[in-house]
């Protein structure tokens, strides 16, 4: 363990607002060169940082962990493309018009990059969610100089990616400072106090990312925090759906569930089921064997989160190790009723191979589930075509960032439409961390009023020289 | 004063809640209905109204008032367009792609309105950014029910202009409760606590806005908290500019820092000149008589400020009443070097008739006072094309939302580039309170995973029912 020191942290976050003189003012072009130079070296070292990853987290070498990285690379490609295609920019003109109420001069809007941000790796992602993941491939994209603070759990991993980044950065012409790894709890406090970090990127629990949201709203300049928390990511499985694929469906929740150890953000914590569920009855003979959790901290809550749900009143194990403290994959169950009355204590995330089913009589009981949740970054739903669930995709709309149907919500895709992020404690802000608008976490709004034309960024001339789309005069212009 | 009880703004969040259900399903076309209904309601009492407001603010009916009214109303229909053009929805359709890293599934995103939401009205803008106002409007136009905390300043004002705007909501069809008005200090503490709000719209002071910023920060769950807050807009005039139109300037100065009595967000408050300057040497001539201030508090600060700026070493007092505890306008000059000296103490904004000058010698002098500025919403350039001022904007633009040039920052444009908002103490959010754009506010993605057609939000379906611009497949498509 080498802490970084708090004056290192200093100089650092002082040599990222450098650059920040340099990479506000780099060509879209440019940028786009920098993630894709990133992403190639990532590939060509995949092989080593596959392995130290294996061996620091405990994760399968593949398909996992391989997967994770082919992810981490396409998510820089795509934010390239989504730099190149320029609509991120948000480009806005508004021509004279002295009979408008207020007259309107020539106004010209574009969105700017905030700033040097500082990005929190994620335990459970050692790719996709740390030093190369979606945080700093959507900062950097924009513009804004990244300084990361290490995951204690795959310190060699983090080390190793960061030496491949800054490599590639610096042959890729960017300036120095662009991009720092910082370690140490320390250290993180000091990143997100300092005066030339703007906003901060946070992908871990609801009591860590809490903390640093506090602490950041605290500064005698509040910046923007942008945390992804804890999520139990309900799903529903209607009466009809239990019936006409039970089976199927025990199946897919037992994959879901003990995916990646249930380390996922994603992972399907609470699930609906009607009383007395073929669901249920075919789960005990889907559990697989697990091995260790990414780190002893995490095992250690693990076992406490679910020995705690499971020894709540009215809950009792139907599948899996009850042993208390055990780490193994554990299934367990409670009424509606009893659901509404513990919420506070069941409602609460156990991070690890842990699901709770909750059996409900009626739609009034499982209404009654719903109405018990906080928000979540994803809420399932399993039904038949022959039921109306018109109201109930409305209130699984209101706790919940994505809605799926038909699937399970583990794999986040990476892509346009992406959203992986939804109402307190699951993130803190409208925004997602997985996507292509990730990037609008990081930009601000600036408006240039009657600007001499060779005053304003390519964005904004006339003569479009970025041929991207822009809206003018309030019509959507295509390039 | 009748300020509203603890169970009165409990009763009336409550509503709100519940009338939400009803506008997060409304139509579009529905909802701009409602924005326009309630513009034209406005509008066929304006005479009274702007009577009412002349009476307790001491701002002229006309033009100030009825101007303001104006504004208010071609804002609520402004909004009205937003909606029926449809981009603000940022609707996102991926169609399944096997072939990507990781594979995507059908993916569909859209922006939903938030919940109810909380304004706090301001003192100087009775009607633009009151009761009916910018916050009103944006959040309205989303589909948000908003409770307004009523500007003591102006109570009857806000009375009767919520009575009209709630007529004409209930004569739209809209349903009760998405609308209401509340008075009472404590009252709007508690409607920032209450759960059933889901974020803040504030026009005020930088410390009243930084004590709500932190209680909605507080909340167990927190939420966004859009504050306009303190601002000294500056004003830069370079050696060319000053010689070739010092005269033009200094009266384009006077006009703007005096206007509305000094009480706009956006009045120029701190304007750097060349040593020796024209513009100084023509200001004195230029005072215009002051009325009273909005509020006796309002004038009790603005007299203990611009006695506080005055009495600072190195400050002199260069044109007006320099009589201490005065309400006359007043306009004070320091050094470069006195300004960084003393720059906690000078850059503080004093909100009424007072600007001060700053005299640079040389570019160096000037970058060091632009240098010890925190975010601004605007700041404005008066130069001459022969001047080389790439570096210069730069700058600028690093410390305010709003770059304007050869014009002065009093008088904000309601439109689709519009940008009223800045770095921290100018606002504490990446978004605007004027303007199309302040919609995003009040909005929260939600994506939707292979959802059958039939359950998907119109703006969604395959077919494009809504006929506006989306994003299908990486692609923006207009309709």
């Amino acid at each position: 363990m080498t802490d970084t020191t708090i004056d290192q942290v200093d100089a650092i976050a002082r040599a990222a607002k450098d650059a920040f003189a340099v990479t506000s003012r780099t060509h879209e072009r440019t940028r786009a060169d920098w993630l894709r130079r990133a992403a190639d070296a990532i590939d060509a070292d995949a092989e080593g940082l596959i392995a130290l990853a294996a061996d620091e987290t405990a994760l399968p070498a593949s398909p996992r962990l391989a997967g994770e990285l082919a992810r981490t690379t396409a998510q820089l490609r795509l934010f390239a493309k989504v730099v190149e295609e320029g609509s991120y920019l948000e480009a806005t003109i508004d021509h004279p018009d002295a009979t408008a109420t207020p007259p309107i001069p020539d106004l010209r809007r574009v969105l700017r990059p905030l700033g040097p941000v500082a990005v929190f790796a994620a335990s459970n992602f050692p790719f996709a969610f740390s030093v190369a993941g979606g945080d700093t491939a959507s900062a950097l994209a924009v513009g804004c100089p990244v300084v990361v603070k290490a995951h204690p759990g795959h310190p060699e991993t983090s080390r190793r990616m960061a030496g491949v980044v800054s490599a590639a950065l610096a042959e890729a012409g960017a300036p120095a400072g662009v991009f720092a790894l910082i370690e140490g709890f320390d250290a993180g406090l000091a990143l997100v106090d300092h005066p030339a970090i703007r906003a901060v990127g946070f992908t871990g629990s609801v009591r860590g990312g809490r903390a640093l949201l506090d602490r950041a709203a605290a500064r005698p300049d509040p910046i923007p925090f942008y945390g992804e928390l804890g999520s139990l990511n309900p799903v529903v499985i209607t009466p009809a759906a239990d019936a006409a694929r039970g089976g199927a469906l025990a199946e897919g929740l037992a994959g879901s569930f003990q995916l990646g150890a249930g380390q996922f953000c994603t992972k399907p914590g609470v699930v609906l089921v009607p009383e007395g569920s073929a669901v249920e009855a075919a789960l005990p003979g889907l559990l697989a064997p697990q091995g260790r959790l990414l780190t002893p901290s995490i095992a250690e809550g693990f076992a406490a989160g679910a020995d705690r749900v499971s020894g709540t009143p009215g809950v009792e194990v139907v599948a899996g190790d009850a042993a208390p403290g055990g780490t193994a994959s554990r299934i367990a169950a409670v009424s509606a009723a009893d659901l509404v009355a513990h919420a506070d204590e069941l409602l609460e995330e156990v991070f690890g191979p842990f699901t709770l089913l909750v059996r409900y009589r009626d739609d009034a009981e499982r209404d009654a589930v719903l109405g018990a949740f906080d928000g979540n970054l994803t809420a399932t739903l399993h039904h038949e075509a022959s039921e109306d669930v018109t109201d109930l995709v409305t209130r699984l709309e209101g706790i919940a960032g994505r809605v799926l149907f038909a699937g399970w919500p583990t794999g986040v895709a990476v892509s346009w439409a992406q959203h992986h992020g939804g109402p307190w404690p699951s993130t803190n802000a409208q925004f997602t961390s997985v996507g292509a608008t990730a990037v609008r976490r990081f930009q601000r709004p600036v408006a240039y009023q009657d600007a001499p034309e060779a005053l304003l960024p390519d964005a904004l001339r006339e003569s479009n020289p970025l041929g991207i789309p822009r809206r003018v005069d309030g019509v959507l212009v295509l390039p």
